[in-house]
């Protein structure tokens, strides 16, 4: 075959396995967006249109990657929870990595317009991803409340910084001085204070950031022809052919405390 | 800090540095592109505008990421190749796959509509990417020889494949049993007599692939004030300003052969 | 400084961190023992010299390195499970695999004459060695169950292989051909008609290789002063001195099942 | 097969190719060696029974691996030099390293007693190892002279430090206070008006570190018999009896300098 003096160029690529049985998190960062979300004059502490169309193309990745089990974002980022036994295209790196931060930012893309329909995208945007690999359960929750603790950190000071800046008319200097070394009390006393704003009542989606876990409903009815019935509705079965319930899977967002112990007891087939 | 009881977890990040002073090449790949490429219409056995749409997508990666010689793409895929020294990201491999392949698959969406106005997409289209390292000028030279000669194998089984199908009216299986077995030379002899194409007159593009390369042009006058002056216009240089010449950088595609020496000869300062 | 022009070569070394947080698994294995045991004239189907001998590098290399918290060795291998919190070497998956083989090495050659007075080492031997990591409790015992069971089918093998050729006369091949396709209760069987030999009398140490483990003993005393007296020995503690017991950890060899729970039950400080 | 349902511990095992065609160096070093010489009284500033046990392992090494081209060792540290295109092990990293090490540490013990023959092996010695990749001559030039410049730089301080303390009876925290910070002419310079020693004229050995090349020699004949005779011997050749020239090669060991240009001419055939 012409062309195959030179398919020993092949032979340099490198397998680049991960370890099996290893909980996979891919965490996908917004690449130079302190810059993009100035272009596109995001909305300051928060953007709610931005941080909903980041919510829709992890609800999308999720949507076409049935390995992953839990999501969380918060700000620029978002983070993706594999099912431990997951064989994704052979566990290689290279292709999980790079397949799905494309996809993410291929949806991000095309839903911009979606959430920004007056604000063209000005260039392309663009997101870094890197995968770790922990072993254990406890690791893996860790992982997320620390994402989870940063949001909170961020979200308070930026919060409180946007407040001076915006309500209190102090230069982004000024309003950075005045913070630097304030401890999380004293932040949530200024901004009542000060701001009148009580912390505690701002939108939970802030504050939290997002969580995406998979909800297996049993509630449909699986005729053997192939036709599905939701089983609330009644049905009069046909003589001879057998039903059985089949689990439904739709995905389901929230914005709410995943570093104690409740939501993985009520989520406890994600680890 | 709180958080800071989490942040061990970062210690779980492997660092993954590329072995310095090797040629890095990255190749992007359409994920599924039978399947996009049907769903949305694209002629065969070449849809130009698909083609123009991957270069466009290139071109602006190119533009982006300085230290990038050379692009070759074909088909849905991309080849990216860094000058040797590059110190992009420190040559961290997650983080440059993950932000070039994203940064590639942003620009493909953002640009579909100038492609394809009539044409929504109908979902979102994603790309792999892998990163080869290769110590040796030979082998850089071999993969992109290794790429172009799979540009001309599968340009030349695909145009006769689709005449066949389209003009002559056979079914795919038939198509493909006709020209199991056939060596090139039979292929061109057959779209010759049975359809009267001339194989080398096809377009450039289909039978070579696109090549981009940097082109150094010194031919520009910088003020001291800034402002830039092409050298060939004649100016009245002010009293007591110095001038200099400025190299210009601008990209290049082109359709040409990349296996010979005339390409490397040519643009010698790739290697 | 005179050279340091050239230390740049040291950026070439890539860092090699082993996955914090999980079971590695060192095993060492003769290189070209098949040779070497003949050149040495290694007893068949087993030499208890060269099995002790291989026992005393391996607890050498348990008495230096503390974190290694079980072994089991067969034939020329052995395998060594370190906790799963080592920092050793901070982990480097180099120097653990190389200083380990060196250090088992040396200890192998430096003990050679004592298992072997009367046969002088005809040239020197050596070993290879690999890491393995484990993220699980279960994956650690089904390793050493793996590498138990692998002892017991050699063994089984090996035994009635050498009772073919040396009392039964057979050429080597022959005795392969007779042995092909046997299951276990065959061999056994064999065994028994043929030579009289009932297996599971054997040598425990052939059948089920050796087992090496910490074993932790509470009875000393520690005076402040530093002197070391066992806890059974009555001791008159002089007046305002304070003492203390001591962990005193020793290693024990034995040549038992590892694949059932009684072990792990028994020593259930070692995962 | 028994054994079989734990069989799957062995995926965990992961690929560790080495990049093709790029120059491997392997680096042995003396693992605790301050200790170890001093615990069998090494001469200092150098001991040339320990300098030639060095070389002596590391021939041994280059006679059984003959994919190293080139040996360069000095105090307890020597580096190995792969063909660019060795397929040794399919390039397996941890193969190579931990089969290397082992022999190097296993010759380093079995051929102790020659050379310190009357002082016993108090425990055993260790040597890790690591292998580093350059995909350039000049990097491994760079190498070889970064290892060199180290020798010249270590020897020529610990020959003025050891004479400071050993006839000029300094303790040893004086030697090195007054060393602080002198420069090379410095050093000579004392050595010579304290001393009375002329360092250019101390043993190549101690001041160069030690070169292992193969010297390729055709002067054999080897009649088809299988006899060689060498070439220069006058022969009755046999009538009918074909004879060729055969390249025999032998190590040659040599203590010269290895930074500039000479010796990499003379020995075109290494890089």
């Amino acid at each position: 075959m012409a062309g195959s003096k030179y398919a020993y160029v092949k032979n340099f690529e490198i397998p680049d396995p991960l370890l099996p049985n290893t909980y996979m998190v891919l965490r996908v960062d917004g690449h130079g967006f302190h810059r993009f979300s100035e272009s596109h004059s995001f909305t300051k502490p928060n953007d709610q249109r931005a941080l909903e169309l980041m919510d829709a193309a992890a609800l999308a990745v999720m949507q076409e990657y049935r390995d992953i089990v839990l999501a969380f974002g918060e700000s620029d980022e978002y983070s993706f929870l594999f099912r431990r036994s997951t064989q994704l295209y052979n566990r290689r790196q290279s292709k999980i990595l790079s397949t799905l931060v494309s996809y993410f930012t291929s949806c991000y893309v095309m839903n911009w317009s979606k959430y920004f329909p007056s604000t063209p995208l000005e260039y392309p945007p663009s997101f870094d991803g890197r995968i770790v690999l922990y072993p254990t359960e406890k690791e893996v929750r860790d992982y997320f409340s620390w994402r989870q603790a940063d949001t909170h950190i961020n979200n308070l000071y930026n919060t409180l910084f946007w407040a001076l800046v915006q309500q209190g008319e102090m230069t982004p200097a000024d309003a950075h001085a005045t913070l630097k070394g304030t401890v999380s009390g004293q932040k949530h006393e200024m901004l009542h204070s000060r701001f009148g704003i009580n912390y505690n009542t701002l939108s939970a989606r802030f504050r939290k950031g997002s969580v995406i876990t998979r909800k297996t409903v049993i509630n449909f009815i699986v005729w053997i022809d192939g036709l599905e019935t939701p089983e609330s509705v009644p049905s009069d079965e046909p003589d001879g052919l057998k039903r059985k319930t089949k689990p439904k899977v739709t995905l389901e967002i929230s914005h709410v405390d995943i570093i104690g112990d409740e939501f993985w007891n009520k989520n406890s087939d994600i680890l």
